[in-house]
């Protein structure tokens, strides 16, 4: 288990889905911040299950506490514990399962590594694991909007065979993102997207779909080559994320079908800085980031536990119907993406943080 | 700069593309290991440019030497220092660039980051530096075959245009794969593939590629969640080769589009194990093996530095057009395989020797 | 800060001393070990002020509820959260020293580093923060027990002037230990040393320390050199407890006053293992444990803390006389026994899961 | 084997005392800082065998080589790859030993943990293994210098039963402690330290000393609580050299002795600054240094290897006598100068780096 994530900005989750809580400790956030419970609770709100008929009926407030490293409403430079506590558990929904591995879950896969696992709701696998990361987050992405007014924006661009039209060019908000419950801004792709997935929901089946995170007002030079390159550390953010099964950045898969005349950026004058005509890179070259926006795609599998039955097998090979009954998202993209917003954030606040000092 | 990776296998490389020599430090491998030369000789082979048409016509032996950590054949558990002299160096030919940052290189952000960078041929961002990388890697690949019988086999999937067939499901070996210059092991593909790199390279233009990587025979288990998991670190691994721009997994971007009741993978009883019958997930599952071979995808972009005249900047704004001199691949995909096999060698046996001790 | 110990067995604690609560996560537990709060609670009743005479009367029950990570009464691999709620919060005590830094305390050296401070009680530097060590070196220290026999116990071996016979080589219990409130088993010195504190605490002063550790039954070959050296880590891990102003193994100190020809440990034949018949190296050579008892010993100092008025400076430069109000131990080497076992078992259980695949 | 050390400035170190070459890799050097051989090589000099009588009479130059990561004598922000090649190698002189593990030597830990061992003069636990170290500490404070103006300065106090004064308040320099073979300032005492040193070595034992190191100009605020506080580093670096056992940091044992109305420091007016007026705390408070020079005192063990014959047990169990040849000081305070001030600057350089960004 490897639960804790950054250099110098370090956080570590704990908490099954089904205990008693779930939280987070930042170890390393600077002192002198402005920081409370306010900061904070707008994403897991964005997060939390029950929000739309998009999401699990699941139904938790997620609250969050800040136990430590704040006194007077500013940081103290010492950890900050954060915790938010489980509410409506029901492990009972998941007694079927216990002999039963759900098929591309980490059920087969935690009882082979460990030799047991959380008899209930994914425990560690599961979604509920986010919020630590969704709370440190979003502290994360105060540090960078006060320092250096970053802004990071994830929207869903793909819902099963369903595409958005590009926008990345735009200068996307939060709430034009959130003005339908998919989270897709091309409006007209949303309605089908919505459609799509009630459609999903309604056969017990669910479906993939892709996130677009863009991060704008990134300072130059963020990134360690060789083996932390932004995008590097970009993609392990990502893909630590549940479901995830790809990750982009720039022009990504479309880019290796390209000869380097077209793809390469030609360097322009920008308001006093050198930036470039095109974004092909996404924001990176050699690793370290080059003042234009940071663009990357996130493909996320459809969740695989579903009401549907399916035919495997169980532990002892026995090849018994699954009927999963428990509670579920048809598609996870629309809460993904504070997930995505804030492990973008935990990486760019750890590079910035690691800067210092490039030069003699 | 960050030229470490590896929790327990923890590798550190060094070099310059133009400097006296390249090369590597594994602290952490086993003692006991049958160990010379020889044995990391012919994937360093398998990457030196100068071996075909599709690469750069630099030529570099690129012998490598062991400096420390064997005695008497056998690894002491010590570090093993790995050099690895440059030859073929040839400074001259980039004084031009030096007040013209490449389009989509990394000549730019080095600048921006370190205030100074090497004055030639792309120093700690060429690909030389991937040198101490297969070296290494080697070491790795060793350690998992003999202790596992672990096969790790990358192929030219895709160049430009064209697509291979899917070859995931066979069971490739190095000699098929290297059959041919293009590294393809689907021979139409490969043909046509070969006339297009060869057509670029006439034209002074350059083409991205896609690489498939399949390793088979991974023990279960392998992987730690949350933040390390199997596919997060991969990822990390792979977007750390210079010129990548995306990695999928499984079923990958193409998954995002599917229902989970197709993408599921069921359970069956496979040789008194459990298995899938399909492999979408790509032999993972929650950030675990789960037994199947663990199949990836990465694309390459088209290299940067390219002959073909290019308008662009110098780094005072003045727009020159540029023309690389220099030595260039055309393409880097065939290239890049030993080193997408190095990488995937390096994850794989850090994960074995931390997986230890995960049950009481 | 950095408040995250471990390669594999990975602790990271948090909170403040006149905060909500305090605590630590485990990250990399092993799954399958029996736990409750019941096997970490008595050595936070060890560790707990107002147990005796001889400690600060701020009243604190210490009770520990575990968060996550244990179902069913075993652990599963996945991090445990553990937190430890304040009571009895005084933060008023503190408010003159708020312009004055306390001499020899982190006021000082907190505000110049952060730019601000806990306003109160010492904050993160409070010996409070070691609840979270206890509670985690509990847990170090039942996977020890069970796995290898390990018997882990410190004692009071000098308080002052007055120092203790030397009892490495009895085989003390914690029984024994805490047969008096100094905890000295050699109870002539600890009737003097019981005098000796309550005199000091009479007159408003403070008095410093020496703590023994014997490390018993510990695994040969756990250590990593070169710079993880057992020794090295025990070092790091004793030096970062509040107060410590010294440490060190086997022969230590006295050790630089010897000769080769007596400082060596011949190697004899012990019930079927070689053994070394003087054990003047502490149980470790070349930074590796070689089966004799591991034995160290650490410096405290003098709590900072003191009654007395005191002439120093405000942090303005005016020179006011101090009075400490607030709690304080006029002595902390009774109560440094926990944690000086908890951050033995921690560095001694993260070597021993280093430890596998040493070889090949 | 963790031959890495350090968070933002990382060196790895290889090499065995009877291989081909030994040296290390610097990781995080801050790019423009202008470096050459002729930075390092001094260091080395005091380091190399061969010097004086007091030292083994292995001759080696140590002659230092800069692989990469400098170009036209500047940094480059990339990894610096530093060499050392063997030359007076004589495996032949270990071969009785083979068999015979030497008391409180490394033999038999190192093959006890790897199963193997470097067959001839104590392969990675030999003081060669320090070359590395010494080489990247000169970059280290080379930066520290430039940066800050410290200076770090190491002298013999101890030799056996013979001590210096103490000089910790005067401004030594390296010349005076050069001065003498033995290297420690108070000539009286090193008078009758050479004596004691011919001695001993005429009687082919060895024998124990201290060293005392003093940091001056070190910038207030260096040092990451909880764990990382800036003595416990040390402390780990310093007990990472061979032959030690144990440290302390300003009044380190004799601390534990008083109380803490004498053992205060307090506040006082310096130039514009808030000093100490003593400095029992060594430069550090709450694990952050204070503005004070940091001062702390290392012993060393006499060395395992003498020409003396002794008693022990082969890995058999066979009780032979054993006679050294080989090489070897009779007393390795002197040498361990530069080792120590290597340390010392790679520490405080690496909390530097980390430094930065403590506020918002």
């Amino acid at each position: 288990m490897s639960s804790t994530i950054g250099t110098l900005f370090k956080v570590s989750t704990f908490g099954e889905s089904h205990g008693k809580a779930v939280g987070a400790t930042v170890d390393g956030c600077p002192a002198g911040l402005a920081l409370s419970e306010s900061d904070i609770q707008p994403q897991l709100d964005r997060r939390r299950p029950g929000q739309s008929d998009m999401t699990t009926p699941r139904d938790e407030k997620d609250r969050v506490t800040i136990l430590s490293g704040v006194e007077n409403g500013l940081t103290l430079g010492t950890p900050i514990g954060l915790v938010v506590n489980n509410r409506d558990q029901r492990p009972g929904d998941y007694s079927e399962m216990s002999s039963i591995p759900r098929p591309s879950h980490a059920d087969f896969t935690y009882q082979m590594k460990y030799g047991n696992r959380a008899a209930s709701g994914g425990g560690r696998s599961s979604a509920r694991e986010t919020i630590g990361r969704v709370a440190a987050g979003a502290i994360a992405e105060k540090i960078l909007k006060e320092k250096y007014g970053t802004v990071i924006v994830a929207y869903v661009s793909g819902v099963g065979p369903i595409d958005a039209l590009d926008m990345t060019g735009e200068n996307l908000t939060r709430e034009q993102i959130d003005g339908n419950i998919i989270r897709c801004p091309d409006s007209e792709a949303a309605h089908k997207m919505i459609e799509l997935v009630t459609e999903t929901r309604d056969r017990k089946d669910s479906v993939g779909g892709v996130l677009t995170c863009i991060c704008r007002n990134v300072p130059v030079g963020l990134g360690e080559p060789v083996f932390d390159k932004l995008e590097a550390k970009l993609a392990q953010a990502m893909l630590s994320i549940p479901a995830t099964k790809g990750f982009e950045i720039g022009s990504g898969f479309a880019g290796a079908k390209m000869c380097g005349s077209e793809h390469n950026d030609p360097f322009v004058q920008k308001e006093g800085r050198l930036g470039t005509s095109t974004n092909h890179s996404g924001g990176v070259q050699g690793g370290i980031t080059n003042g234009e926006p940071v663009v990357f795609r996130i493909a996320f599998k459809p969740p695989a536990t579903i009401g549907l039955a399916q035919t495997t097998s169980t532990f002892d090979g026995d090849p018994p119907p699954l009927e999963a009954k428990g509670r579920h998202d048809p598609c996870v993209v629309p809460r993904a993406i504070p997930i995505v917003e804030a492990m973008a954030a935990l990486v760019l606040v750890d590079f910035a943080m690691r800067q210092s000092y490039r030069r003699i």
